[in-house]
């Protein structure tokens, strides 16, 4: 079997840039898979089922559970987002690359479940070029930006032991970082050794 | 401490292409240090000590042995061969990457030493586009070519455990796949986490 696609979780927190870097992956890799969370809150005007997110009811979203078909899921403000598995293994078996960018807490149990996900984590420059990040957004008042950095500063304990760490000072070197990563992941002696098939592993 | 240089051996069998690579990540990344053997065999016209080997005596060969200078040593045809330590440490204590092209059997003595060595292995499209490669430098006769086929094959073995698997089917693919390896490498979290000291490891 040849070129399966793989996992890359990009986790990090709110406001380290990981949309913008992720935007920049999908234009120099079109074939990338970009999860589609499952909700069950009501789209907005102008969001497309399937494209911003996969919209179930409830009752939908709890047989989901039931039949095991997240990666991960979590209750937010009254209402459920999820990872679907399905639409992440077609593209795997398709050969894409899947990103999912998620949560700290979501990496954990993708993690848990999926041991062979990439694991891969944005940090910002440093906490105080954060906080003139998350300011200069400007949709958020300085308490809740302060409350944010607290619970980024208590999430980056776990960056040490993910498989790799990109710092996000200058855009361009974390993007070709990322990318690095994935190419190198693809070279992993393991699987290739096992893909290589009959052609060089045949017996002496 | 910022950006210590890492260790990649690169490994393969006889006739892969790896010098012509390693010559190729020379020319995009001057700063490699290219581990320089020691000897015990004369030098050759030309040869200069220090650029193409360390000229030692036997005694001089057997005291660095003594002395644990060596991260790899091997007698072959009746003159000793090895991998000093010494200059592999003080490039990557200046931050420089070092690239060791040793045999298989070097590979498994520096990976004992020493864990965290990356170890890639270049294999070829097939073994018998090997055999054409090495047939096509005329330096050998069929039958050592045939030998060294058979020992190939059986080094393959090998690679499974390997970290990378490269191919060389396509000398810029391999290339770009070894640089990418060895930028992925210097994004592992674990050493980077503890690298950054106490920009964001300070206490919350």
């Amino acid at each position: 079997m040849a070129n399966k696609g793989k996992t890359f979780i990009i986790a990090g927190p709110s406001g380290v840039g990981k949309g913008t870097i992720i935007d920049r992956l999908f234009k120099v890799q079109p074939d990338l898979y970009f999860s589609v969370s499952a909700t069950t809150r009501a789209p907005r005007p102008g969001e497309q089922d399937g494209v911003h997110y996969h919209f179930l009811t409830r009752e939908q979203f709890a047989s989901w559970i039931e039949e095991g078909a997240f990666l991960e899921y979590a209750e937010f403000v009254g209402n459920f987002y999820g990872t679907p598995k399905r639409y992440v293994d077609e593209a795997m078996a398709a050969g894409r690359d899947v990103i999912l960018d998620i949560e700290v807490q979501g990496a954990e149990l993708v993690h848990r479940q999926r041991p062979e996900t990439v694991r891969i984590f944005v940090a910002p420059p440093s906490w105080e070029e954060l906080e003139r990040r998350l300011l200069h957004r400007g949709t958020e008042d300085p308490e809740k930006v302060r409350g944010r950095l607290i619970r980024s500063r208590e999430e980056f304990l776990l960056a040490r032991y993910y498989d790799y760490l990109v710092i996000n000072n200058d855009l361009d070197r974390a993007v070709e970082e990322i990318r690095a990563i994935m190419m190198a992941e693809h070279c992993r002696a393991g699987d290739r050794y096992d893909s290589l098939g009959s052609v060089l592993r045949e017996p002496v």
